[in-house]
């Protein structure tokens, strides 16, 4: 096929998007923000252009609506409505969706109320609620491209096993959301949907993989958004954007039926999590899916209910304070420095903790990634005719390695595994604090290093990021200048590619990190961290 | 290295194992039985050579030694070296051990005996009782050879994470048992320490590859033995020896730190579990290795209890009666017969399970193990000039694959897990009986088939095999003769090499199985199967 081909298909999906937002959900041309804004969060406010009740309802949180949507006080037809909309003129704002399911949604939504008017109950925990889906999570009848032109009219066969629980519970699914190439960039950019952006300031990126979601909820479009993580792809978009969000350990949530971006690859396996605009929601949002038993439909999921996390008075935190590869930007720092010593202030005990292994954790991701030679993203490319993208040359140019060097490579992973876990235990730390990425956010086109998420993709440890309510000063966060010393070269193209005025204003986030399948304990952490940083 | 070499080297270390045993525990020439005796079972008790005490210690149960042990009513020592003599014993007649640690087995046995004498208390809930381990659990200072040269005089480095778990818990570590080479024969032989054979009938086969351990087991060497099981190796030998065992799920036992026979292949996990002569040990076993929460050493583990099963009155169970590749032979097709009989009598529901996905379940299985294209076994034997072993020619002929493929083993496998597990759910069962074999044993060499075992390490799901209490009869287990069809070519081998009279007297299991992590209710529905066929 020839390049017109595919990007002939790609046009048409783009214009296929573009046509299923209804016209009274496109923004009127006289109150469209010119191209050159950079922030567009206040639109829905300042547009005149949302109704009063639409802004309050979209301004809730999910706990909020839900209660509501219960007790019949909101109908979820007006609530999903609400939300289509605010989606939307996201959608015409930073590119964040990959597929609209107004009509369906609308549907659903009358079908929960139908229920709700008769028999005066809720059909689950999530009754009403508009829960935003990453382009991977197939639902019967729907594209999930995951960015290629090949998957382009290629809709799925069946609902993914997370989609069946949500929806079991009562969730109105009423957009997908824009990933990479293979959701493996970390950045939100392909070539069938093109690039979304960050809505606080659409010269930076939103992150990746699950960029579309972080676009999307830092908007205001939705109140909580299912993304998925295989070296950072939950975590890296919602720091770049300052949301929450949990990257649980593999088994906790079901990941069964999504489409993969590297099917099959499983030395380092992808997981999905929440992602919202605060905790309480993301708590909200384990306990009804881990509630599900969702073990009972996916076999790779563990029966291991939704437990109390006890943790002691004082904490013992770990503080990892540059990993050895990338030292931190100077925002990042500062606010890994703030939070340290807002947690001494609160009683806890901080030590550090050294970037040991780390090198190593990220070069078994890296090499996980491309075992199979970059064959399977080479040919789902092939097909159409699709080119590489230029950041996905790690793959085109990636050399297969044979079933005993995959061996080896499971090996060597499972010793680093034991010495992280021997040395966890030794050090008695409760939980880990660092950056989530060196930066707050970067200019489109500028993200690199997974480093400070990937590792822990490799350890399959729970990690949650969280903003710290820091956001990037002019002052406080110059540049270091001359006199910085790099670690490697990535660091040095990091740190000289960082800027505070490109990135002025942006929420600073970091990652908490507790051992594996301690989802509960990470996250009853972060409240304490949060709790540290509120006084 | 000259054939010499590696026939010199395991020449010696069968002389130092053989050496290994006092005097005091060497069988007097006198009373040794002769090597045409079939059945040496009765050898301890017909033979006057044990003392009462020894056979009552070595008679017992382990929940009955424990509480002896805990109220110092027997002492470890002695209770150590009753099963250090009858291990001996065990192995001059059935060649089943690959270590003796009779020495500091003793300084452990007494130690405890101290810490008893002096505080009161026991050290743990396996105080003082001795625990035979599979030659690739890891003990420092000891060889792990799993069946290579290469591994002879390779000390392990460190303690495997389960030996460190049964140490603390008070166990008191006397053997190790023999196995196949790389673990990967149904029958436990290989070209260090030769073959096991069965007490019982030593013509026959113990079965593999944890065929030392249930050699030694149903001898009366060990009341608790640890195995492995990748395809089989925990049910065959256990099946072959008519004791009990539990292959668990991956992540609910360790399994860091031992020595592999394939180092590296996951496609299909390793998981150890216990053999014991009867049920209740084996669920001693269960609580107590879970209990000391074996998550919090081992990175493969998973943070779940042991649990309480609550079983419905009536039970709902599947029968697959034959694996559409190899028919059972009448013993175990008359045991099967009898146990469904015995199970609608006390009332409980059977239903025929059908056998699809099995051949492609299998066969995910074989290339599992050869993905490296045997290279894992072949690098092994390189060093020492070790040849391959007949039984390991699809090792040797194997073609290594390429990352790509793994990979699409992996959805291959994936696929069918989803599938098989929303059969099961469809038809509401709550286990699943069937053959673990398809004979009761077999000649020496004769072993074929790991189908009715093998399909659930892919599955991964959680199964007993447990004795019926029936036993190969001459007039019953006739063979079926000409009218016979076989069903495959391996089942026309099977099936034309069955002989009653080469089995006479054999005790004939059944597999018990239940989904992925359900180890608690595969027990306790075990118990209703025992029961019912008690009636």
């Amino acid at each position: 096929m020839s390049n017109q081909g595919w990007e002939a298909i790609a046009a048409a999906k783009r214009k296929a998007l573009s046509d299923s937002i209804p016209s009274e959900w496109r923004i009127p041309a006289d109150i469209f923000p010119a191209e050159t804004q950079e922030d567009v969060t206040g639109f829905p406010k300042s547009s005149g252009w949302f109704t009063e009740k639409e802004l309050e309802i979209t301004g809730s949180t999910a706990t909020q609506l839900l209660q509501k949507l219960a007790s019949g006080e909101l109908k979820s037809e007006e609530v999903t409505k609400a939300f289509c909309k605010r989606a939307a003129a996201a959608h015409q704002l930073t590119n964040c969706l990959s597929e609209t399911l107004f009509a369906a949604a609308l549907d659903t939504a009358r079908s929960l109320d139908e229920h709700l008017a008769r028999t005066g109950k809720p059909i689950g925990p999530l009754h009403g609620l508009p829960i935003s889906l990453k382009d991977n999570f197939n639902l019967k009848g729907i594209d999930s491209t995951v960015g290629f032109i090949a998957y382009v009219n290629d809709p799925a066969k069946y609902d993914s096993v997370l989609a069946e629980i949500l929806r079991g519970a009562g969730a109105v699914f009423y957009v997908k959301t824009n990933v990479p190439t293979a959701m493996m960039i970390a950045e939100s950019v392909n070539n069938v949907f093109g690039r979304t952006v960050h809505p606080r300031n659409r010269n930076l990126t939103s992150g990746g993989s699950s960029g579309g979601e972080s676009a999307l909820i830092a908007f205001g479009g939705s109140v909580v958004g299912v993304g998925s993580d295989i070296g950072g792809s939950l975590r890296i978009p919602a720091a770049c954007t300052g949301i929450f969000t949990l990257r649980p350990s593999s088994g906790r949530f079901p990941t069964t039926r999504c489409r993969a971006g590297l099917a099959g690859q499983e030395a380092v396996l992808s997981v999905n999590g929440p992602m919202t605009p605060n905790l309480n929601d993301l708590e909200l949002y384990c306990k009804t899916v881990v509630g599900a038993e969702p073990w009972i439909s996916d076999p790779r999921c563990i029966p291991i209910p939704w437990r109390s996390a006890e943790l002691p008075q004082k904490l013992k935190i770990g503080v990892l304070w540059n990993d050895g590869m990338v030292t931190p930007t100077p925002p990042v720092k500062r606010a890994l420095e703030h939070t340290v010593q807002k947690l001494k202030a609160a009683g806890h005990e901080l030590v550090d903790w050294s970037h040991e292994d780390h090198a190593e954790l990220l070069s078994v991701l890296a090499r996980s990634f491309v075992s199979d030679g970059g064959k399977s993203v080479r040919e789902t490319l092939k097909g159409t005719g699709e080119p590489f993208r230029e950041e996905m040359s790690a793959y085109e140019q990636a050399k297969e390695v044979g079933g005993y060097d995959m061996w080896q490579l499971h090996i060597q992973r499972n010793e680093i595994q034991k010495r992280y876990l021997d040395r966890w235990n030794n050090a008695g730390i409760d939980v880990l604090l660092l950056p989530t990425t060196p930066f707050a956010t970067v200019k489109n086109g500028q993200f690199k290093h997974v480093g400070y998420t990937g590792v822990y993709n490799v350890l399959d440890y729970a990690a949650t990021s969280f903003p710290t309510g820091l956001s990037v000063d002019q002052d406080a966060d110059k540049a270091t200048g001359a006199g910085f010393k790099p670690l490697t070269s990535i660091d040095e193209e990091i740190n000289s590619e960082y800027d505070a005025q490109a990135v002025l204003g942006m929420p600073i986030s970091l990652q908490l990190v507790a051992r594996r399948l301690e989802e509960e304990k990470v996250i009853e952490a972060t409240k304490v961290v949060l709790d540290a940083l509120s006084k």
